[in-house]
């Protein structure tokens, strides 16, 4: 009997807790959102009107203006942005060429923090790496000088477990890098896809670290040098990664459905406005942005919930949680009944876990139950996950997370490709439906609101 | 009854013509050929070791040493290049920018024989049509001055008929735009993908018409453009298409399996060796010059063939049939027993097609049934083609067409994704076991060397 069907079994044994019908009305708005426009027109609007939004740039300031425009018109309340400052990691020009022994270009991209090499570039030996275990075990002298190259072996999953652990050569590896006293380095991208595309991403050099030049190769070209390097010849590569750094801005856009009982905690529901530069943001996260709005819009054309459902639109997650941790400095000490965020693109929902506490099973149980239907598997009711509410959960608060499947995620993930024609309008409705279900339940209630406009 | 299931028909009713079976030495050497590995070793080598081999340019001439060198090493006979001169177009930088209302950058790729905006660019209004066909029948007035944006429909299709249909704006397009008054023209790329990788490709200003810029956007950027037209906004776009034009030469590389029959007209099989230079050319067109390569070489191992086996791996295909017409010029008038010619990626063979005219129908039959076992569907008798070989199959020369499945050829061609990586090893073999099976058949019989090695 394998771990799941050993669950399986157990769950059918527990069938009384399963007794407790969803709902009426919770299924009605659950299943009339399958048919939402809202989330598209969204996603469309902002990739479309703004494109690539990068945080701390003058287009993440348009994406802003065009949030508090776009929330105020779907007739959201409160709608407000919340500044804070942080540094501005930008790019310049970039390439990567070959001298010798074979001369051609490769595609490549700074990684986040990289250094500069100015824009004549640097000149060196290039060195090579299977994984980041491997390249942490050489000795420094065969990388003094050099530049490094290291691989891994990522691969598809769809909870997107092969990106935290084969992330090792972007996130640690720059670091490791100075410290052993390379050039410069370059990974093979922390993706899945085979097209001339690299994966941009973050990394921060540890304290007391000399930034070097970084930057991923595609995946392609990744395997294009490693072929290159098997001939066994020296191989001199000329990296071109220019950039700079200034002192800038960003903001969390915020918008609210107030409820009917002002006391009662907030349900927080979020994705983050920033993108990286090299695509339009599509599925990370203009999707996410969209579905946790649209869901809420949803439930305010309904009615008025008891709980108020507040809208957050995270600023410079990309490059360092900022946004989430400028949220959680202001309002972490207030009391949410839960946090719940989308930052995994715009595949369907397949799981959902949560984190309640142990007085509110019930309530867990409850969100399970009315997600079924859509095909949601009922996962843990001990955890969940998020970026930039991920601080906050550590610290205690309430909190839902729905899965999507990442499996074809990191394809797209940071590239160039993540573009409005990667999101399937179908999936993208089944997360709104899966939300507006959760919000639903979550929200102690919806009453329809008198209608005024047929007063005289 | 369909068209086909009358063909079945037709041809079971035809059994007799049938009945002759393939001679047991071809079928050894064709499904030998399954089991190829100098296909693969050929790609692999000219990707690497090479890469990009654009027309004209020196690493065009890297690859005409690398071939001479391989060939040689294969044990080929009368390896030489027939050099000749063209004039050479190359890329510099190029960039394609929404100024207003929504500025964004668009991927971009200039199209062969544009002329240059050099490096400070051209500013202009985009005005957008949907077809070739709405782009010729608008007025001058709505052209005149602007920069004009025009699309396609063009599907996947097996035979590639998509392309030859819906290649108007790229063909085309650039000299209409230009004999409107356009500033300059961008087009959807041609092509069936959704990556951020514009396609290249050639087009020719008709005589007398000024060059202006023109350039191929990809097909997501394609796709944003109209969104962005579509809101009603004037649209203004920077477009930077560098280029130059020089005065250059590139060669075809001929390599031979001489035949015991001097006096036999030879078979000639080819492929192009330049590619585009955004990609490493894989399967545009190494794959090709790898199978009809690692056919010949097949067919040398087994022995000695009564007629004559040419290889030929020809120059500047892409920018205009340069190759095959140096060929056809030089050598057009000599009897050929058939030219055959690889170029459409490394797909499985199809279909087999031929005209080696009336009097060599068996031949023509037994050449289908050496190929029916691997899955080949014979076509026509009366007809083939191929791109440097097609004016010598116009002016009459007996030729054979082995169609490659394309469904997914145009997703890749002419764009920075075309590289080692798509090409399916399997695949590849399919088609080196087909191309063996045709030499075997044509090639009037083979007889084992004496083995020189064992004699003392």
């Amino acid at each position: 009997m394998t771990k799941h069907l050993f669950a399986a079994f157990l769950l059918a044994t527990a069938a009384p807790a399963f007794a407790q019908p969803v709902q009426p009305e919770v299924a009605k708005l659950r299943d009339a959102a399958l048919k939402d426009d809202y989330a598209w027109d969204i996603l469309e609007g902002l990739t479309t009107e703004v494109g690539q939004r990068m945080a701390g740039t003058e287009a993440e300031a348009r994406a802003r203006d065009w949030a508090v425009r776009k929330l105020k018109a779907l007739g959201f309340a409160n709608v407000r942005v919340e500044p804070f400052d942080m540094p501005v990691w930008t790019r310049g020009a970039e390439s990567a060429q070959i001298l010798a022994p074979f001369p051609q270009k490769l595609m490549i991209t700074a990684l986040g923090n990289s250094a500069s090499t100015g824009p004549q570039g640097i000149t060196g030996e290039v060195v090579g790496f299977n994984s980041e275990a491997e390249f942490e075990a050489a000795p420094d002298e065969a990388v003094r000088g050099k530049i490094v190259f290291v691989s891994h072996a990522m691969p598809r999953t769809q909870d997107g477990s092969g990106y935290g652990f084969f992330g090792g050569p972007r996130r640690q590896g720059p670091t490791v890098a100075s410290r052993k006293g390379a050039l410069a380095i370059v990974v093979r991208s922390i993706g899945t896809d085979y097209h001339r595309n690299p994966h941009a991403g973050v990394q921060a050099f540890a304290e007391g670290v000399k930034p070097i030049p970084a930057g991923a190769l595609s995946i392609p070209d990744a395997e294009q040098l490693q072929r290159i390097l098997k001939r066994g010849k020296p191989v001199t590569m000329n990296l071109t990664l220019v950039s700079q750094v200034t002192q800038g801005s960003s903001g969390n856009v915020i918008a609210e459905v107030p409820g009917r009982d002002p006391k009662a905690p907030p349900i927080l529901v979020g994705g983050h406005l920033d993108s990286w530069d090299l695509g339009t943001g599509a599925i990370d996260d203009a999707a996410g942005v969209a579905i946790a709005a649209a869901s809420a819009k949803r439930i305010m054309d309904a009615g008025r919930p008891l709980r108020t459902i507040r809208v957050v639109w995270f600023g410079a997650e990309e490059v360092g949680l900022f946004g989430g941790l400028d949220y959680r400095a202001k309002h972490g000490k207030e009391p949410h009944h839960a946090i719940v965020e989308s930052d995994f693109g715009a595949g369907r929902v397949w799981k959902v876990d949560s984190k309640l506490g142990k007085e509110r099973e019930a309530e867990a149980r409850a969100l399970q139950r009315a997600l079924e239907p859509l095909g949601i598997v009922p996962g843990s009711i001990e955890e969940a996950d998020g970026s930039d509410i991920g601080p906050m959960i550590a610290d205690g608060v309430p909190a839902v997370g729905l899965s999507q499947d990442g499996t074809h995620y990191f394809d797209l993930h940071h590239t160039p490709d993540d573009t409005l024609d990667k999101v399937d309008p179908e999936e993208l409705r089944q997360n709104v439906a899966a939300w507006t279900g959760m919000l639903a339940v979550l929200s102690g209630g919806i009453e329809p609101e008198p209608k005024r406009g047929k007063r005289r």
